[in-house]
């Protein structure tokens, strides 16, 4: 029943048509679907101006066109993860304004959002190989309206250039980590930052590193209070995530 | 908003002291809680004559008096699963009919039911160790109103006896087998019964049974379609499943 | 020993060519082959008229198409599971009336099932990826005779299409699930369901998803009572056992 | 190297008793703990007001003690976690102002904190059992200057009442949830919230819950956006981020 | 139907009161029940003379005397494992030749064997902790009549030993090899026996070893032919397929 | 220091030229490669006849040859497992009698044994999908001079051919049973069999059959004793164990 | 054959009474343990000086009193690990100089070693927890004659301390990190440290910490170059390894 | 701030242009990368004369070529793991001296490093499928200015070979032995070596190896005490850590 049925029914029950408990029992027997429509102000993509997403993993090229035809309508921006080349052609050749990072396998149809926070993410990574999750992680909260920096390849080998930029530690209102094989990195920054850390572990790392579990384990386990942590190779949820906190303070 | 509320909105519209329009609105604002009195005919309480449940596992004794107080006030007949002596002892000194099994530790309030099914459940065990799960798969289909045979001891080292009794597995509407170890049992079974078998892993053995893990794959596993699995030690969970099972002619 | 050679043992006692005590220890001494015969009947295909199966994966098509040359001299119906095309196609030049879904990879020989049960499955999908599992699970159940309604794409994502098909779970006898990831959705509509939920975790999803053991365990340990479990991206078992369940009023 | 040494240095080249290279030198040999001095300022007690915080596991009573003693002397609020009823005696005898809470087996030492946030945040357990955790996240984000809610009991059973108070999830600046067994309420939550949502999971169940590791990994891979995840019984963990994430306004 | 059933039938058809048609009809509708004779000879016991075996593991001491004495009344020898002390003493104040190894928690009713071939067992441990389970390994394999040598602590520690008692390896029908922590030992040994080896992880150990998984992962992948596993602390099974081994040859 | 060596040590010993405590001292500091030679009696190749085995996986074709080359000088039967087309035909074209078996990838050098046992190891699988390990199990031990019989396909939906073979499993000296999936079967076998089963897990299934683990942990559990357990899909080493065990008569 | 026995048959060859060849044949058979003497140089407690150790886990207080007078006629100083306090005291009771430290459990008897080798270990935790693992490595390096210092509690918590104390990293000769939880700290250190690190996963933690195993992989899949693991908890294997690794230069 | 930085503030101290306090603030406020510069003393190929590491696994080729180039300016010696023949040919077609080892796809571009240490390192394998990973470790320790032996191929079945060369485990300063499947050979000659031994796993195997999981558990709870254990395959780990050990008797 949509929002013209329940006015024809209190229509009904004004011009004394249907009575009161006649009403009511009709209320009452409302299959969800019917009420659903009070359910649209919770679309996020409505109140909080966030796009909609397309997973592509799993979904035929068409398919994931055809979702974008039907998202967008309704909606300025869509953003597409776990893209590949085909995906972003198919897209091309479908939409004017699409970008795509082949390297995350992102894809943001419409235009560039402007960042809607002062507040901004750091996204961090430990090696050159992570950098795949990161970046899907920064584009995703891009495209959700956050301004992010970068700072990559601080891991271990490189732990004098996290030292070396710690100033961009301090100024981050949240801190995204990507990081494989034993995942230690979201530990020390979580130890030094006082912002929200959000780690990922990524699947980089062979033998014990089992698919990104060691690194998921270490994360979860970490000894600094405030660090946070989404699915092995998570790169989007991360980001999304990120928007969502960094835009917290306008509720 | 209850009832009433939605009988006095539809009223102030009859009245004409409200407006459809804002009628409508202030149903379209209602939050679920209002709502949620079309939700009281789905429970199962109610439909199908079940009694509700309590899970001691974790309560305080009192806690438990507490909630088979609440629940009493409308309920017929309440169970309680992973009942110890104490809170068996505690609900005897406040309830009349109360029923207690020690090695289920399983608790009925209320009066022995009556089967309400002509189909029945029978419950097998592959050893001794296996009974406690066994009865409260038992005891909780009973109280769910169906009639229930029992078959125990019959796995490899008495698997004679399981062929000995053949018409029972021939005569069951259902089986629920409970076999720690190594889990075979229900295959056995699965393959020369025609009706579903459900299928407990019970948390029997050492070593390699890894707590009920080894047997619990190897239901997952099996090779005899019609087998479907719940969690270690879930004799209630079987039980219940059963019972919805059996009753489900009278849909 | 056969049919035949029993009677002519019989005819042995009668003619008195064979003394009693004879003809026992024959009896007695009969290897499991000969009293065989015992057990057609407990034939499922027989009994219920449900179609025998082939399980193709790990055989090559000339095995299929043996197997199911051999089995269609006794049954009128076949169906063949995890099925490629060349299957399908092999079948498809050797049989007059056969049907593949590809997306399910499932063979149906012979005739469509008339529903012979008037309560109906309802199977479920928590996203596009489970269809393949979903399809399977509904195709089973059709071919052993059940009607099914289908309602895909309710998960989190789109849980307010659940709520707006609510009366499809009250209509329901039984509902399958099919889910990856979180495996959640089986926990939320046996919350609200009152009939037999099985619940078909998929190997849909990514990193600590572990090939479907998240959505496994999620199912095992679902708080809603019946609710039970087959093993990952077993639409085939679900459907099976969903028909032996539709189908146990006639017993 | 103390601050005295090197404004000592500084004196010397000032005083020419020193060159400018051979300063540089001293500076370049410094090691680590002569600039030690320089980190202070990163302490998140100083910089955030959040009080010091001992973790009683594993740690004598005496030892609890003396932490909290040292603390005492620069810090106005000390909480304990993880802390028994003995624990909170000595801290008592020690100490003026000791708040125990011995479901959560949590301390405070010093004043209730006054909100310095306006947004708050809304614990959520999915059962009774669960509660030990959620009030240990309650109580942490308390005496870091959040304002919290609590919605108990709101599991797939009671999934009615999360429905009836939608209007506080709806309220919440960020949302905890604390849930054993299936661990699937952050995921419906998170379907429906506008918020970031935190899950813990609990070590709450039996069988294959595996201590809580079913709860982890259905949370892990939520296939809602925005969900978070810290280790197993984490209270204290998600209660700190959730107080980072709501003051993060105010960076 | 038991023995006398059939001969009544058979003698019915010779006296010509029931048909050679009906017979077979009756013959064909046998239950298991009534067939199950015919297995009585299978029994291990029966055609070994093998002792039988309770294991009393989640027995009750009364239960385990009850069954002791069911099977005293066929039974010269009964052996019982992991059985404590009060089951041993029960079964002292009821059977007159008890034998009970505390260490190895096993009980031996009635006379003592004497081997019954001339092949013998060599019993290996690695450590002073596999004790236990190597002496219920070689009682089990003494009480089926078998000759047993026993060579204890020869692990890593102390492999000279090993090696100073090689002409035991030499000399042996099968090795049992009991060790726990990294069950390096079996593959030594079966790398330069001539006999199979049956190797029983012992959950000796700690850490990495989760209770003897490490073990036993080791004896699966051993790179000498010819061992064979049995499950963690399964000395009982050891020792009884030793005895079926040895005694093989008189098959 | 090799025979010749000792040799001449002692003809000095006996010449005078060399003092008894000095030939003392030499002996005793003699490496173990100068003492090796006392070691090549228990080579297995020489005293059982058994052959040598290449294990071909990991190993180029060249590499193969080249091996085989070597044993061939001083071996009559050589045997090649895990060996694929390309190694037989790289065999075939250097040595005249080949023997390859494509499904089990197995290859023979040398004449067909003649059996040197009389008792008989029966080979059974649970379904076809098994076969190739199976193979492997039966032909390693023909291989190894033992008769073998073959039961396939009587897993449980095939389990009234395994009643109706009964008399195969009497007669058998010792059982293989090869089993993926549930890994039932051995249990079953092992229950109703007089001899050893050996239980190869077999890697055949899908989902939370783990590559052959489910399979392996219900093996090791099996409540039947005599059931021992070798690696998953390790078809060798169950067929070289059952010949070690056959053949143990003759020592 | 021991020591005499050669030199008599040395004898016998000098004395003409025993041909060479009859001598060479002799040796030629001997048994390992007639050979076995020669092995006595390779114990480490001789080469190296090395205590003897004995691990008290498992073990009754009687065995371990016996052990240690066994070992007590041959060595000086003998040590023993997981000691609780009724060991300590039996030993006291028993020998002179018995040194006890119950928070790591570690008993040594005989005098106190001075160092043998100029190089220092270093022993690091990363929390107060960690204690008992740390104690047990370093006093085990102690007694086996290095040189060690402490560095405790320099986790992520402590990280500045561990900055604030970096010349001790600089002037270790091999650094032991033993850490619980997350176990990062081994790859931090390893980062700026360029002497080994033997990295001891604790199990300190709590839920997905899993008994260490978090621990144990972050440290495997260390970043950094010249980390080395041992087992969980294992501070005698850390010590003893250190103690090895430190005299190398000796050798 | 860079060393000119520090110097210029410490001119303005000389001149009198800054005050002390005011330079000490600056000092203080001084964000790590102004400090950064003094931590390039602790660069490891600095101060032990190490070549840099590229570790190609998920870098495309050009990546590695753009590193090498990066480093070749500071560095005499670099070298480059898992490099494929794609990696060595374009680092041939830029640098002069590029050596390549194809089976441990390991690259040194620059001389062929002198041994600058006279202890040596013995890298022994159990199989011939181990070689890549014993190389990668050999090549890496011989890169760190090693001398390195090599024993191949001693594990069970070849354990003879290990015992006749047991004089090059009594001269090597330290162990790397690779092994797969049981992973039992470090074990072995942690028992009669006096040496510190690297154990690494190697993924051969199949079935329960998961992927070299049973060898890493080995290896692990391995009985002899100086053995240190590294990630699966980790060859180059291995063999670093080898170089730090035997060069640190120059420290």
């Amino acid at each position: 029943m949509e929002k013209e049925k329940i006015k024809q029914l209190l229509q009904s029950v004004r011009d004394n048509t249907m009575s009161v408990e006649e009403a009511l029992e009709s209320l009452r027997r409302l299959p969800y679907e019917d009420i659903g429509f009070a359910m649209v102000d919770s679309h996020r993509s409505i109140r909080k101006g966030f796009p909609e997403v397309i997973f592509c993993q799993g979904k035929a090229v068409s398919q994931v066109v055809e979702i974008a035809e039907r998202l967008a309508a309704h909606n300025r921006t869509i953003i597409a993860t776990r893209a590949g080349k085909e995906v972003s052609r198919a897209l091309e050749s479908r939409f004017d304004e699409v970008f795509y990072n082949e390297l995350a396998r992102f894809v943001r149809i419409g235009p560039a959002p402007v960042p809607s926070t002062a507040r901004r993410a750091l996204v961090v990574t430990a090696g050159t190989a992570d950098l795949p999750v990161a970046e899907e992680a920064a584009l995703t909260a891009e495209a959700l309206g956050c301004a992010t920096d970068r700072l990559f390849d601080v891991g271990v080998a490189g732990i004098h250039r996290l030292f070396g930029n710690i100033q961009k530690i301090h100024d981050a209102g949240l801190i995204i980590v990507a990081a494989g094989m034993d995942g230690a990195l979201p530990s020390i920054i979580g130890g030094i930052a006082s912002c929200p850390v959000i780690a990922v572990p990524t699947s980089v790392g062979y033998g014990a590193s089992f698919g990104g579990l060691a690194a998921l384990l270490t994360m979860l386990n970490s000894c600094a209070p405030g660090v946070l942590t989404v699915n092995i190779d998570n790169g989007f949820g991360a980001g999304y995530a990120a928007a969502m906190i960094l835009h917290g303070d306008k509720l």
